[in-house]
């Protein structure tokens, strides 16, 4: 077999590889070439005390769900992951608290000090990985070394935390961004110790990487909900310590906290590479090729530290995931083991629980979208996550992105407290695959009323998309101002007036009469439709077009997404 | 736009279409047709009194997690679907209780009786959807007209079981064959009425048309831990009624029943078409194109009646789903509508969930598989189906079948309380795209703590498969007798003591210490490696193999999945 050859040919050799950084991705990689080339000296080399912990499991172990942070660190049958494991385990070598502080690639060697003795150590290598990971980015005019502030990125930022909030020390604390982390140690906060979160970002709505605004405030309406105080538009203007706390600043007011969370984004760790000269790209991230390889044939980058391409978009892009630092790094131990493995342009997929919300979204959203020049489609919709006939069925509200012109995918964003994150998978796969709005018809999948509904939503949505292209009828955004329109309520009489809509002066016609009485509906009016899901309305906008209305619309979504928007 | 162009030119057209049947299938083509053909006159026929209902929630009515037959039948809103109904939402005419007897192709009418009045009518027809259904297989010699015995399809048969579990006139039910539905039914009468419920199958497995017999035996073993008793290998020889209750005559003796249950599978209802001379398939399924079109251009098809062809083996198969019915149905009045949709080939996707235990696979068995001629590679695996440090993650086991010579994916099965559906439906869409092992280690999945590992299972099961194919080391199926190997356990000593193997003599070396204890092997022996999920092992049997060991294999899914195949 082809596939084959490569391999078997290294299995002799007897190389030296070093790779920078003891987590997912090097790790990963070393732990590959070592399987493959079982006589390779294989060394890794952190900075930290820890290595090989799930990093993503943080804000667990401060929420108190995960009771200690070896359970980061260990094996799935309870075996801690340190130097001595991977050692017997795995024939690695792992040395920790030691730092690289140069790599001359010259004579092949990295210039290592011990962070504990100060100790210059140098290691040879015929092949080295960078895994150097990122940094998080403190923004200017932010004390650093101070208890009461930090970052949150390493495995003793948040045992640090978790001690602070079983011993009563944090009751209020200020979370500097939004992102998944900040929503996340937001709920840690909250949901079980009962703190007071205040989150904080200069963007106008939460999770702006993720999630488009209509999409982003209906999270982040239900977020408040739970007791989180939210303050987007929002930029810290500096932290300041006194003498009981730490003060938050910022346009809207002084917050006074116990802690302050920065989390506001990362960096990629690229100094060492760029000191040595190798090629950075324009996002900071180490520049490299399909098989990991950067501008230096003999080292290979993998993980946060590394510039990746998207693949819907075609532009460069920072992507400091655990799931993709995993597999890039199989890529690179591969490769040294003599594979041909590539790791191609990723469709950037991100899932986040934010107390009982599960929110996940794939591929570009409107704003990068727009950027990259697409003919932007966009369709909503609310669905049941399972058949609505069985007990404990979610909605799930999904917004897709697709190019007009040619019916090209682009992306999908959810939330639903029921399943939402796999569907972002199954759209994610047709994405890699260039896929269409006709591809999402022709999916098939397993159905059973527990698990689905006879008809997906991701079916339904595609539906929605392709009724509105067949047949010119629009869709106005969830959070549509509606008040200069005629508004038809076609929910049942007991839905409007159970759920009402915030505009005055709407006229209820229940669709399962609405054949009969949509006479009743002015012709020479803007008229807009709305149902609960956003289904009943677009076939009642339809049957309004039908009988001469000259200019009607629907509300993408229903009232479920409308009603969202703000908070009760 | 020319996918606008058809649809716009049949604006005008005020045709007559009829449409046989009143589910999923005759009713998605014609509200469709009537949706994008306003002017166009839509009949739809059906000989029963109930129409539009979920078929596949019946067994949850019966099981009482429904609560009234009503639900099936309502829209997520809380309509009735009824004639009505649909009428004044849809501008549909639908006559119900109304059989078709005959189709005059060459006059285009169908001519109907009332089952009520017995009156003939006919329908005059530009355009005819067939959508007949299937009708229950009953062996011959088995009474008809007994209450006691009786099929499950229509919605009257799940109120009838309902009504006597209910009033406790069903304490002991047979249920003769051992599909989804016979597996979803043995859940219904035990876990909430507490009845007894036997199951009978002539396979050797449960579930035979969705899992091999290793993975069935874990699902059977789990159902006899929940109280169902199960016999595979039993042909029902007859059932037999007795003045108190049924007798189920097998090889193995006689059962005393209250009640049987026939659901050996359904047969298509092509007899109306094979009478007015339109194509039928081997499978007794109607012929139809990709458009859904028969033999006669004038009459299309969808839902149980028809035959499919199957993606991955090319074969023509009956697949009875409500998800495919109505994708079809959507096809069939797409193109009544002017457009030129395509329903594809099939990869028979399915999931069923039996007490708390998913259940769910797409593509070909092994079986399958190999009547295909495929070079049949398979894969075993358990894994965690959230990070394994995340509360309340659950075991996922996994079979993966792929062509050795190719790498194509053939099929995938699994179960799991946890998360497995969603999973076969991103593997299934890979399988319509002719994926190969390469493809699942190039997906993406949205990633965070409390919905999949940084590596997910299926990345993970082609790593195993990509692994064999590489290093040449086998995996034993999860059901391998072991007797005459040199067994190496390398599970942890608590671990192995805890969960220990039938077999004696197993030695244990644990995983963790692997590399300085392995020359405890004998090289010259037969070996084969065994942990809990079958990732220790496999990296056990490796490094054997390095250290010169002549024969050595390892459990494929591990200890998990071995002793899943009998009860403890």
């Amino acid at each position: 077999m082809d596939l084959l050859k490569g391999y078997l040919m290294n299995k002799k050799n007897a190389i030296r590889i070093v790779a920078l950084g003891a987590n997912a991705a090097g790790l990963r990689a070393a732990a590959r070439a070592k399987r493959l080339l079982p006589n390779a000296a294989v060394t890794v080399i952190d900075r930290g005390k820890f290595i090989s912990y799930g990093a993503c499991g943080m804000p667990y172990l401060v929420s108190g769900d995960i009771e200690t942070a070896d359970k980061l660190r260990e094996t799935a049958y309870g075996v801690i992951r340190d130097p001595d494991f991977f050692r017997k385990a795995k024939g690695l070598e792992v040395v920790v608290q030691t730092e690289a502080e140069r790599i001359d690639r010259e004579a092949r060697r990295v210039v290592c000090k011990s962070l504990l003795t100060g100790e210059i150590q140098e290691y040879p290598y015929d092949k080295l990985i960078l895994a150097t990971g990122a940094t998080p980015i403190v923004p200017h005019g932010i004390p650093r070394n101070s208890p009461r502030i930090s970052t949150f990125k390493i495995l003793e930022d948040a045992i640090v935390l978790r001690k602070a909030l079983q011993s009563g020390q944090i009751k209020k604390v200020g979370l500097v961004g939004a992102g998944p982390i900040g929503c996340e140690l937001a709920e840690a906060f909250t949901a079980m110790w009962g703190a007071k979160a205040i989150l904080f970002d200069a963007a106008p709505t939460i999770l702006p990487a993720m999630l488009d605004p209509e999409m982003a405030r209906a999270v982040e309406t239900y977020m408040k909900d739970e007791g989180v105080e939210i303050h987007t538009n929002c930029p810290v203007l500096g932290v300041v310590e006194s003498k009981e706390g730490v003060t938050v600043k910022t346009p809207k007011g002084d917050f006074e906290v116990d802690h302050v969370i920065i989390a506001i984004g990362v960096k990629p760790d690229s100094t060492l590479a760029a000191d040595c000269g190798l090629k950075i790209g324009k996002t900071g991230g180490i520049v490299v090729d399909e098989r990991m390889t950067t501008s230096d044939p003999n080292i290979f980058a993998a993980g946060d530290c590394v510039e990746l391409k998207h693949l819907v978009s075609g532009r460069p892009i920072i992507l400091p995931l655990g799931s993709l630092a995993n597999r890039e790094g199989r890529v690179i131990g591969s490769n040294l083991g003599g594979g041909d493995e590539r790791f191609g342009p990723v469709v950037g997929s991100a899932a986040v629980k934010v107390f009982d919300m599960n929110v996940s979204s794939t591929g570009l959203t409107t704003k990068a979208a727009e950027e990259t020049g697409f003919d932007l489609g966009v369709a909503w919709g609310s669905f049941a996550d399972r058949a609505d006939y069985y007990p404990g069925f979610e909605n799930l509200h999904l917004k897709l992105l697709y190019d007009r012109k040619t019916t090209k995918l682009l992306g999908l964003q959810g939330y639903s407290k029921g399943e939402v994150v796999k569907r972002v998978d199954v759209f994610a796969s047709l994405l890699r695959h260039g896929g269409k709005l006709e591809d999402l018809l022709d999916t098939e999948f397993a159905y059973a009323p527990p698990f689905a509904p006879a008809v997906d939503p991701l079916y339904s949505i595609a539906c929605t998309a392709r009724n509105e292209l067949l047949e010119g009828i629009q869709s106005l955004p969830p959070d549509a101002d509606l008040g200069d329109r005629f508004i038809v309520d076609v929910r049942r009489t007991k839905e409007a007036s159970d759920r009402p809509l915030p505009e005055k002066g709407t006229k209820n016609l229940p669709f399962e009469e609405f054949r009969t009485i949509c006479d009743q509906v002015p012709k020479d009016k803007d008229v807009v439709c709305i149902c609960s899901k956003g289904v009943r309305s677009s076939e009642a906008a339809r049957i309004l077009k039908e009988k001469g209305c000259a200019d009607v619309k629907y509300v993408g979504g229903g009232s479920l997404m409308k009603l969202a928007q703000k908070a009760r």
